[in-house]
């Protein structure tokens, strides 16, 4: 059977931390699917269809990842797609209670799901997207923390 | 490629928690090894070969599951094997952080060996070999947290 | 003396998780009064009153809980009404920190007032009401973490 | 009904930390029970009847509290007392995991047993008996973390 | 060569709490510039020059302290006044995780940067300037939390 | 005033962390004394004689530092030495909580004694001596983890 992950998240921007996760993806899964959400409770930075594109861009070339958006129950959206995993990075313990808190809520509502947790590289530990949009709007130097294009998406966005 | 998960630990004596993981394993991986682990700092309860034994009859019936025991470092038995995923069970904080420590570390020295954590059963969270010897060794009731071979296995080693 | 028990919160609206606090209440105390706090900072879905009616349509039954609403000091109201118990119930680490924060912050302005944490019942721990909302808001099915009057009022509310 | 509250542990020895908790259980219970365990599993400095005669002495005067020592699951020392209650300080994040997990497997082993968990006074957060002890042991002076009766023993003891 | 620690924060309002965390800075600095963040993205109960002047007459009469403003990257701020030391209060876990993430990133961002943190009296871990706020606008008594001046001010600007 | 720190440990043996922590001491302090403790609970790989010499050769060329060792209370000896600041490396949440118990008690016993937590180097994160003294007794490669001298030491002790 081919081993479906879904990778869920704003990716608002798409991070070096990010793009280290889906590579991980593939010690256990065949295809992965990058899904942005679209019900985001917060402002974002890029508009849905900015965010997908600067994640399609950053992955080119990557084989056998899929870049879609979701709307609804992501335990919904996996049961459609036929995803059995959802995979996670966890940076830290406050992620962790998080994301554990989900992980069951999701299993509650789509039993067939299992969520997979990843540490990301060591030195991305300290990478939020919250974080970077911060570091950048205030004329910090982000080039080692996200792809040349989205360095170069958020400058135009900023004005900087 | 065939997807191998190790899942390695004590199993001083498995419970249902750890039951509860090797089947979600199968979510993601094609074969699991459950790798009962030679050095264990602690004086367990069960010989090594009493270990190996109960896992093997706990699990007796689940396919794609070997029962194998290992020494020295995970992350080069790991490589003999052919296994590029460890499971581990996350079921607290603390856990967390010490898992994430073990992580980062194996990661160092193996770096095709992807640790992947999942969230036991909810009903499973506080289920910890140690705790389950505990209430036995006092006369606690332990039926709805180990298999029954388990539990005979432990009257008898504890002469209760 | 009567023991009286105050059960503070929002309840937008009450879950099963609330319920079940409540009536482990009474392991230690003979009258609970849940007191929805009128002052929330956050735009509630359901209104004032709606809250408090829901809480009494849920708890309708159970003896000696009386419902009330309450504004300002949580310290004073307990003053007012004679309790000496604050309950809260804790899920996770980071319920915790804020918890012991205020149960100190408590003490200090009411050094009569002692504060009780509970363990909700091990199925509960993901359940939270903001993530019920979520859930419901989002077409998922909520019916095992709500009472069924409860379930009602948030279709209703939601127009779902 | 009578509220009986058991507040067990190791007491080697009570510290003011300890007696601060057993004076905040009236705010709930009609009776405390200081529970001193037999079985102990690391080498205590003082004996068991030395810990309950320090207990004893230390709790002189406050009334409706009995010093009693118990062996076996706690869950049914509960039970045959009569207690429907068991009172823990919260003093830590690791305090809280491991309490967390035992309430839930005390819970499981007798149903009609509640934990309750209360915040020591904020200038007792870091009393723990381990470290008072080591803080003796290398001469340090102990005399405002516990009673002078307790103070004396240790010197005795330690030979100080 | 002087050694400068910069304590950055909102002070919205300032309290006993990063007083007292001035006064400790001391052991390890020759002078304290206390900056006050302009870009902050919460609303503040005082405008940026009440907050300077608040911290300015809280601790006018200790010696080698600076009260300053400061826009834009603290890393860049701590280049331009050259500082070689940030300081941060620790209060709590979650307070440690927001914290080592910007200490790590702050470091990525000025290598000469080093965050220091400290621990509070004991009696100001449950100090929060948001707290502060929170109980005094519900009529609570904050003069245990605050400097009288900053009391009065905060009656005023609350109309108490 | 000569601002002295005293960074205390087990030092068994020190590691690249180690090392990491003692540069960035002087950001804040003039000269650090790096002090080995005597009376260790634990059973040491190496002597105390060998650990301070590997410390010694580790540090040679570090100037203002200085290895000595320890008896008795910290608090005592940093009066002994003249420092106002221990030092303290801070890893993990269960590091904090230790540590920030310690440091309040050690404010008790030494009101001039300020501890200072630094984070070590993002890489160094998951760096512990009980870990490299596993991973090397197991025939891992542990020389990105201390200096060359001390993975020699390694080796001879563990006849690898």
């Amino acid at each position: 059977m081919t081993k479906i992950a879904i990778y869920p998240g704003s990716f608002d921007p798409i991070t070096r931390g990010h793009e280290d996760i889906v590579r991980r993806c593939f010690a256990f899964s065949d295809r992965v699917i990058v899904a942005v959400a679209i019900n985001s409770s917060k402002t974002p930075l890029f508009t849905l269809d900015e965010r997908v594109e600067l994640v399609r861009e950053v992955l080119d070339g990557v084989e056998n990842v899929r870049v879609d958006l979701f709307d609804g129950l992501l335990a919904d959206y996996a049961r459609r797609v036929g995803a059995h995993m959802l995979v996670r990075g966890l940076r830290a313990v406050s992620d962790f209670e998080y994301e554990f808190e989900m992980a069951l809520m999701n299993r509650d509502l789509n039993s067939d799901l299992e969520t997979v947790f990843l540490t990301p590289a060591v030195h991305h530990t300290f990478l939020r997207s919250s974080l970077v949009r911060e570091v950048a709007s205030l004329g910090g130097d982000v080039s080692r923390f996200v792809h040349p294009k989205v360095e170069s998406a958020m400058r135009r966005k900023m004005n900087l």
